[in-house]
């Protein structure tokens, strides 16, 4: 028996704080209990009370005559520690504190809640809570609702995880509406124990669960989420998907590190990252994420992306279309012999596009052998059937035909039934048959385009984490050389060398300390050149007159060498002032950006975009945590809007985007194996036609201090 | 009395093709005009019945003793022309025309139609149809439900013109769900008539309508629509916002010109532009619509963008607020007053942030007073209410308090009820004051959101059409002078030269027919320059190796001239060269392309993007009909997401945009004034710093052939 499934499978339960007043959380909880057709043994604890809703009271839990597995805790907060204590000393196995008056009010009750963690630990109890709306298991062998004032709903095989228990509520509303059924559902409060991490293991492995819902406010432990969401949406013989509705997307993250990557990271994009890396779907908005767990707990994943939409009026069939179009899903013309086959049961006034609008005239024969060709053509993996019912219209019989032709087939057929005429009869009928109807025909097509998605992700090619050789010794004396001065900030040539010592391609490049070894290095680098000042004390060398390209010549590099001292004495007097950097120009390229930001909560977050101000004007940057899959990397490029421009675009040469994976890989490699590199940017990286590489031509590296 | 008066107001309707069958389309028609209460007389048309419903039978119209407005017309197609024709002797001023079969079947469906167009021309006949739903006036005064099969709605202030039955139904059923009334509803079919912009200029002035929503598929004449509507929408005394859903937003236009610019408009964009350049508010989907007239129909319009959130529980105050960030609303904290003012009603366990959550056990005092603090805050211009109800909520008092203190502002409030226990008598009290409630916190966001910004639209600088002095004679000149020689390609020298009489800034040139001219014009002009290929035979210069930059002197012009010569040559044997452009080489500055595509139906399209693939590859890039005003040049930048780029972004200086606004509306009259223009491109238009102006380094004209 598993920890958690104290928590579920509870046989025996003590509701500390039962009340006798109707209305009150500790009655309405006993209530919903005692509704719910609980399995196990319900044990009112109330000191002051005989009895409740006729069951024997007791004044504390020590004195319950039995072995309790649960304990329900609604008594005030400041009463909360001592009624732990007691549990633990009744070797309770599992609490759920609905009780609020904890974290969220601040000063006292943040104590409050590091006491009952404490008593928690000691007692080694699976604690749900403080301040939520309980849980509920809607598996028969257990028939559990221990929340205060939400109905039991049906059983079916959606489990739902809310760090918010007005969204518990809105969503059982909805899928009640929808004939929706879940297994389990969990309030999680404050998360002072149990937390999203340990309720997904716990989901994973639960056989009545089929698909997981989330609302979050934040993650406990991004990178322990990652792991266990992935483990579960790519598990080999029954994967999962999670559908996620994460808030705050517009809230930025208080850490606006000051570096140009730092400017980008740390905010709700990073939220992205963990999601996409981990194969979870995040929803925009409650009503979307609703409507694809209605999808998903219902219907076969498509196998494909193709898809046919069936209708009997033309504008909903168009908005269909549309939204199929714009997320990704193909709406191509039927294959010629699928044509011919409809033809046979259509008459001449069909035109057989897709979508196809059978016309107002529909009826069940005519829905029912266009679905069935449509489904039985190996070309297409999915479908959308619209109803707008006429006055003749047999809306019962043409949702009993799609049901029957569903359920041949074991591809996926999501609805629309729109109209004034009744058409919730024809609804009952698909919901009852496991066929999601949706309100909006754009609502349908969305949810198919997620299901689409998660097959991609399915299929797609899994890879590993590259392992590089590389001289870790060495760059490990370039830093720990650097923190001996007491420097956070390395030098240029220091960068550059860090990355070299990890394979990164790096411009030929050379330190120089006067105005004769600067011209000596340019001539042994050949012209022409770039100098950079390099000094601890500046950071924005472009600023403080601290570059100058395109050096030509042995006078060029003299006078650049003065100017930049001067320039760089005038913003700074005091600026330490090492020497230059000498590096040879670098042939034309397209400018990349790789950068890297160590994020105290989800640790190293990479980014890449395109160079220059275009990358912070248009934001098209992707983010992922390191360390990276080799699959990841591509996608890192591939997700940018603008990635088109290196692959052969508009006859210009293709870009050689490998030798960029190559390097987003080794910087994955380099961040996580020196976690004191707290920020690293190269900007920019110059990317080369296909076959030819890439070239790093600037660096920094920033270490925690 | 107006023409369209006859079709919504008639007083005496024949319902031609009228049926004793129950759930026949001319049965369930005449059955909805009399269940509707139509004030007027109702005479049924059928040579074969007596009476129908118990009224007496009419063999044709023209028997009909009395004068008739309307007609509705039910029988088959093939019989409609004589009907039709018959209504025009007997002088009825309006028909409907019910029955399908026109030109949406094609071949002789069309004719069919072309024939009815005839007929109505004929008799000037105010024609609705045909193949449509039919027509509703919820207009006590007329009460008139010319529809087969859709319910009366209530009465209310919006219109609904539609160019899809279906989701005429869809949209009652749902107003009829939300309690929303309609004025007029207009099902327009095949528009052989009457179509969206006469139905408008009704709309505009009929007292009754407040709101417009349209479902369209196509504009038959956007120009048209485009003035009709902004007359609608920047109404001085009566603005109306109109709402549209246009579907095909993926339907790619037909005519991918061969252009590059081409390739960019003449897309579902530039129903992007014409509906932005006359203030209609767009939305994505049905549902997106149907939430939007709920809240334009029944609240005020917000005077500016910030909002307060209430609410009782966390999560889907969250879930609003990201909304309403995402889509350009404030959610800004309460000034001290307004915090100062909201203790005195609430505990100290609310916190006074904005969204304010006034915890589970908020009652309707903390609601009444907390919303009438923040309607009276001047700083705050709107409100957004949620409410998840616990056992002990009073939801119905709580709904009571919402519109008791929205009654004492003319600030609007939307609202969210959600939950479990039962808020649909909350929710009822809310609309039933016309105070809109939306399912989702997101919806009730975004509604308000969108009235956000045609507040901002109402309150724009209104601009007018700048008028240059022009040289329009020696533009002529130029263009017919290229006109007499066949080609409709106009050489760069040309195109400068036109571009020059309309007062764009060009670089400085000089056409050269011979190496020697070139090298003389290069010495007038000032090294460096740049040398072009002058051919009519050579569109795309680049690739035929006909640009040479950067030469730096008189042996580089020679050789640079040979080299083109030959180049081009050799790609092309045949090519027809006249010489070269001789241009100095511009200064840096940022790149930026001007765009002109003639549209068949729309004519000319203005593009405005960042130069170079970018434009491609992103796609940020804003279209708009020309001729247009002085703040859509100005937006035509500003919507851009690189916009930011021109504005004195990270440490640049700011760009010159003032300059690009001004060739953007000498573009614009240049294609105003010579229709013969097909395709224009200035591709790039180099900006310098702010008060340095721009300048054309290279331009394209092609005429129409």
């Amino acid at each position: 028996m598993k920890k958690l499934d104290s928590v579920f499978y509870p046989k025996s339960i003590a509701v500390v704080g039962a009340s006798r007043h109707p209305g009150s959380v500790g009655h309405s909880l006993l209530a919903n209990l005692i509704d719910s057709r609980f399995q196990g043994v319900v044990y009112p604890v109330n000191p002051k009370a005989r009895s409740i809703l006729g069951i024997k009271c007791y004044t504390n839990v020590i004195e319950i005559p039995d072995v309790l597995d649960l304990a329900v805790i609604l008594v005030p907060a400041s009463l909360v520690p001592e009624v732990l204590e007691e549990c633990g000393q009744k070797s309770i196995k599992a609490a759920l504190i609905i009780s609020a008056g904890f974290k969220e009010v601040g000063g006292a009750g943040i104590e409050l809640e590091q006491r009952i963690q404490k008593i928690m630990r000691k007692h080694d109890i699976a604690l749900v809570g403080p301040n939520c709306l309980g849980i509920i298991n809607a598996d028969p062998d257990s028939s559990l609702n221990a929340t205060f004032g939400t109905q039991m709903p049906e059983e079916g095989n959606i489990a739902f995880i809310s760090q918010s228990g007005a969204l518990c509520v809105a969503v059982l509303d909805y899928a009640k509406e929808s004939n929706i059924g879940f297994s389990k559902f969990i309030s999680m409060g404050n998360k002072a124990g149990l937390n999203e991490n340990e309720l997904l293991l716990y989901l994973k492995d639960d056989p009545k669960t089929d698909v997981i819902l989330m609302y979050l406010e934040d993650l406990v432990d991004g990178r322990k989420f990652m792991s266990i969401a992935r483990s579960i949406t790519s598990h080999v013989q029954n994967p999962k998907p999670i559908i996620a509705l994460k808030a705050g997307r517009t809230l930025i993250g208080a850490k606006a590190a000051s570096s140009h990557t730092g400017s980008l990271a740390g905010s709700d994009r990073v939220y992205d990252a963990i999601f996409e890396q981990s194969g979870v779907i995040r929803g925009n908005t409650l009503e979307e994420v609703s409507d694809y767990v209605k999808a998903f707990s219902s219907q076969p994943l498509p196998k494909g992306a193709n898809v046919a939409i069936v209708t009997n009026s033309g504008g909903p069939g168009i908005l269909a279309t549309d939204t199929c179009i714009q997320h990704g899903l193909k709406v191509a013309p039927f294959p010629p012999r699928l044509k011919k086959a409809l033809r046979q049961h259509l008459s001449e006034a069909v035109s057989l596009n897709n979508p196809i609008d059978l016309i107002a005239e529909a009826q069940h024969e005519q829905y029912e052998a266009t679905l069935r060709e449509i489904l039985k053509d190996k070309d297409l993996h999915a479908a959308i059937v619209i109803l707008t019912p006429t006055a003749f219209t047999d809306v019962e019989k043409i949702a009993h035909a799609i049901v029957k032709v569903t359920k041949e087939n074991s591809k996926p057929v999501v609805c629309c039934f729109l109209g004034v005429y009744d058409v919730s009869r024809g609804i009952d009928i698909l919901e009852a048959h496991g066929i999601p109807a949706y309100r909006f025909p754009e609502s349908a097509a969305r949810a198919l385009a997620e299901m689409t998605r998660f097959t991609q992700w399915l299929q797609r090619a899994e890879t590993g984490i590259k392992k590089y050789r590389v001289e870790k010794a060495k760059a490990r004396n370039i830093i720990d050389s650097v923190k001996s001065t007491g420097r956070s900030f390395l030098l240029e040539h220091e960068a550059y060398a860090v990355l070299q010592t990890y394979g990164f391609p790096v411009i030929p490049y050379a330190f120089a300390k006067t105005s004769g070894q600067a011209i000596q290095a340019a001539s042994q680098l050949g012209f022409p050149v770039a100098i950079k000042i390099a000094s601890q004390d500046v950071i924005h060398k472009f600023d403080f007159g601290g570059v100058k390209l395109n050096l030509n010549n042995v006078s060029d590099v003299r006078k650049a060498y003065k100017d930049i001292n001067q320039s760089v004495r005038a913003k700074n007097p005091k600026a330490r002032i090492l020497g230059v950097v000498v590096e040879k120009m670098a042939p034309p390229g397209k400018e990349v950006i790789l950068g890297m930001n160590r994020d105290p909560q989800f640790g190293p977050i990479l980014m890449f975009g395109l160079g220059g101000i275009y990358v912070e004007a248009l934001q098209d940057v992707t983010f992922r945590l390191a360390p990276i899959r080799e699959l990841a990397a591509k996608m890192m490029i591939k997700r940018t809007i603008a990635h088109k421009i290196f692959e052969g675009f508009r006859g210009e040469p293709p870009y050689d985007t490998a030798a960029v994976e190559d390097c987003l890989k080794r910087l994955s490699q380099l961040v996580t194996d020196f976690e004191e590199i707290k920020e690293l940017d190269i900007n920019p990286l110059l990317v080369f036609e296909k076959g030819q590489g890439c070239t790093t031509v600037d660096a920094r590296i920033i270490l925690q201090s």
